[in-house]
Formats: structure tokens, C-alpha cells, sequence
């Protein structure tokens, strides 16, 4: 009887030392690292773990890379082509620990910010623990971009009590009306903000924040909106990869 | 000329190993410790507070307390009380900071969770920046309990690619229709989606996340409402004080 515990930690949002010491202790005793290949964006962020691994993992570890099956990123069907690809991963996890953990132990999976937030890794995982009865996920959480975003700009998220959403670029414009008073917005490749933010809104923007490369912009959508558009056009071009996140807050 | 840095650091929900590297970082380049003291609650969130000190604060630094202003928790206006409050506190803090670093240095604030996140601190030290010129305020994220709630739950915050709403239970019957996919509830004493959730919609509910004190229910409200009420009760009862957040998930 093998017995696997396999933990998904947030390793928080870019910065090396953003990550906590819980995430450090469960880092310090894996066994093996399963390393799920993104395809684009691949070297940095794969550059960042290992990063994390060379400072905090024992002697000893394996670090195994998990070939990252193709997936279509304009389905017809988005969400049927998301969950068929899930699958494909899940087998590809399970072969991989039945090879490099075949009497039990303790494996991990490293996550960019929290794992909660726009991460489709404990979707894999809980797939994973239904079909082997003797793993176990734990779950590591982590600082999120978000929250790297509003300690950055020096913010609070929201005013005296009020409520906020957060939401992706592609679904930016379906935000209820009311629940537009504070609005995180994260994987938004088109800065959809431009369609739906009044020239008056506030907007706090930031691109790769809490590491070397961070960019930050604030202002009124009216006024910054240009240099945001700018800025982040010339980062990506430069770096070759990005990765932002902003709050839009209603004009009181 | 004097220059003061005041970080405000976020040093996770509880756990003494959910704080960041970085807010460990900060804590030991800290001179002068400000607690400000928030009356109820105040002997377990202090004793996890002086616990991080211990653990990472250099010799010879100091702690200060300062006290809190009287606040009035039940209001005509609320909005109106919350400023006055903050204003007297940040009168109380200058004078701390001018009795306790003279010629200047380092202090700092810690603050439960993530600095950005239903916390006044952040208000305080900006009003007392834009008093005192040699002020820079430096703010360090930290794992929100909400972040601590899903990881606990081992769960996602949303369905793939949804939105989510983080409110408080004062606001929950608020929100405005559409944006109630997903919420997460925070400072509510109490459990205000009795009022607004449907009997088949999911809770994910804890108490003292991440502490020795964890607490974790989690099923179809029609289910476990009774449940979470008599844990709720009995668990504020035992300890004197209770801190718990869940996440509401409408029925698909
Ligand atoms: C797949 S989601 C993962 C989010 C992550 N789990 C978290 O907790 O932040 C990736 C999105 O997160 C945001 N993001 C993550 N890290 C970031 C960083 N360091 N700076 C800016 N945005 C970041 C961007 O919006 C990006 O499109
Ligand atoms: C004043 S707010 C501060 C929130 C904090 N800044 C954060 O990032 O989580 C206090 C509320 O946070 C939630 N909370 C904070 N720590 C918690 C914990 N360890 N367990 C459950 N809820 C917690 C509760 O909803 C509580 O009413």
C-alpha cells in the first residue's frame, strides 16, 4: 500500500521572497516536484520555481516535468475544450507519480499566487484523488496578485465597507450592474477596461508586480489609459512575455 | 530632518507560519513596533502578534502600544463614526512615533490578513503621511483568510473562468443579482446568509482558519446551517471571541 500526499502550494506572486514560511516547511519536504509545463510564458515563470526549489528544497528531490498536453486555445467550445484538456493532464500526473513515487511519499505542485484564484491545478488534483484512494491533497495558500497589486500602489481594495469583485478580461463587460464599484480584473490580454470604464474611473494598473520587472500605473482612465496601453505594448515586447493585473474603482 | 519608514505589513490569518519571507524580512528591520489595540478580541489577536515578534523581530527593538480611541459601535451614522475614530487614531500615532523614534528609523503595523482587505490601517498611515512629509509609508502583502478559507476547504474560489463577489454580511443582502455566483462573506456577526441563500446553494464556512482553533463546515446551506449556527456558538462561547468567513456558492 503506497501512500501519496500530494500538495498544491501557492508560492504568492512572482517576488522570492513573497512566499510564506508554511509553503518553505511543505517546499523543504517533498519528495518530488511535478512541474506542469504552460506552454507559452514557460521560461520565466519555470525560471521562478526553480528559483524557489534551489533555495528551499532538500537534497535529494526530483523535480519531474510533466509534458503539458496541446490544447486549442480558440474552441469552439471553451469550456468543453478547458475540461477535456484537464483530463489529458490528470492522466499525465498519475503516470508520473506512479513512476517516481512508487512506494508513497510526499509530492508537490508549485503555484503561481494562491491557488484558489484563476488556477485550474486543484480541478486536476481532486480528479486525480478520485481515482487513487490513497492520495491525499493538501492545499498551501498563498499571497495573491491581487493583493501584491494593492500593497504595491499602497491601497486599500475598497472604500469603508463597501464590497468588490474580481473578474477576468473576457467577462469584464458582463459585471452586474452595482458590482462595478471596485473590480480586480485578471487574464485580460486586450485591457478591456478601455470598453467599459468611464474616463472618471480610477484605475491602478500593474505588470509583473512584486518582481524585478514590476510596472506600475494610477490614475484616472481618462489620463492614463494611454500610458498604460504603452507601457505594457513595450514590456511585453522587451521581456517577450506579461503578466498584469489592475483594480477599477467607480468615480464617487 | 528626520525620516520615518512605517510598513505595514500583513502577516497572514493566523497561522505563525502563513507570514511571507518578506514580512519576516520587515519585521526584523523594524525599530518600533505600533500595536494598536482594538479593544475586543484583543488578548488572542495580540498573543498571535507578540508570537511573530518573538520569532522575528531583532534585539533591542520596541514594542508600543497605542491606545485605542473610544469608538462607538452602534452609530446614527456609521460612515461619519468610522472617521472620527480614525482621525483620533491617527493623532494617537504621530504622537508615538515623535516619543518613540526621534531622530527617525523603521516601524511598523502589523495587520491581520492582507493590508488591503477590510482593514483600516492602511487609512490611518496615509492621513498621517500627508501630515508629516518625512513619512514613507511601505506596504507588504500578506494571505488573505480568504485564501486561507479555500485552501482549508482544499477548493477553488469559483467555477471555471466565473467571477466572485467578497462582501460583509452588514452588505450580503446587497448584492446585486448576477454577481452572487460566488461570494465570499467576511465581518459577519451574524450569518447573514440565512437571509439570502436558497437551501441547495453550497457553504464552505471557517472559523480561526489557519490557527489551532480551525473550524471547517462545508455542504448544502439546507444542510448545514444548524450546524455552522451550534459550532459558531459553541466555539465563541468556549474561546471568548470568534473570526470566521465562508464562501456561498449559488446552486448551477
Ligand atoms: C492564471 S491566473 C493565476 C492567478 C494566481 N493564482 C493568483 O493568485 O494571483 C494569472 C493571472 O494572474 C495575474 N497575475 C499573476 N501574477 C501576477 C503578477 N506578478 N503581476 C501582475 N499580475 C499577475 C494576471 O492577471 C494573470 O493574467
Ligand atoms: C477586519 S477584517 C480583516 C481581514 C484581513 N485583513 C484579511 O485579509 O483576511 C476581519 C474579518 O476577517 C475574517 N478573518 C480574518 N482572519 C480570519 C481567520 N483566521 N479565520 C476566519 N476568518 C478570518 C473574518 O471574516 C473577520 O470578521
Amino acid at each position: 500500500m503506497t501512500a501519496v500526499t500530494l500538495r498544491v502550494i501557492g508560492i504568492g506572486p512572482g517576488g522570492p521572497r513573497q512566499i510564506t514560511l508554511e509553503a518553505v516547511d511543505a517546499i523543504a519536504e517533498t519528495d518530488v516536484f511535478l512541474i506542469l509545463d504552460k506552454g507559452e510564458r514557460t521560461a520565466e515563470l519555470t525560471a521562478a520555481r526553480r528559483q524557489m526549489l534551489d533555495a528551499h528544497a532538500a537534497p535529494g528531490h526530483a523535480v519531474v516535468a510533466v509534458a503539458d498536453p496541446p490544447r486549442d486555445r480558440n474552441p469552439a467550445d471553451y469550456e468543453a475544450e478547458v475540461r477535456r484538456w484537464h483530463a489529458a493532464r490528470v492522466d499525465a500526473i498519475d503516470a508520473a507519480l506512479v513512476e517516481h513515487l512508487p512506494d508513497g511519499g510526499n509530492a508537490a505542485i508549485l503555484v503561481w499566487g494562491d491557488p484558489a484564484l484563476y488556477d485550474s491545478t486543484l480541478r486536476i488534483t481532486d480528479a486525480l484523488a478520485a481515482r487513487r484512494g490513497d492520495l491525499t491533497v493538501e492545499v498551501i495558500p498563498g499571497v495573491t496578485s491581487v493583493s501584491a497589486l494593492t500593497a504595491a500602489h499602497g491601497i486599500v481594495a475598497h472604500g469603508i465597507g463597501e464590497p468588490m469583485f474580481t473578474t477576468t478580461g473576457r467577462r469584464l463587460s458582463d459585471t452586474p450592474a452595482g458590482a462595478d464599484l471596485n473590480q480586480f480584473v485578471m487574464l485580460d490580454s486586450s485591457l478591456a477596461f478601455r470598453e467599459t470604464a468611464a474616463p472618471d474611473d480610477l484605475v491602478h494598473w500593474g505588470a509583473y508586480v512584486g518582481t524585478e520587472h514590476q510596472i506600475l500605473v494610477s490614475g484616472r482612465v481618462g489620463d492614463v489609459t494611454d500610458e498604460i496601453v504603452a507601457r505594457r505594448a513595450e514590456a511585453r515586447e522587451r521581456l517577450g512575455w506579461i503578466m498584469d493585473v489592475y483594480l477599477l474603482q467607480k468615480r464617487r
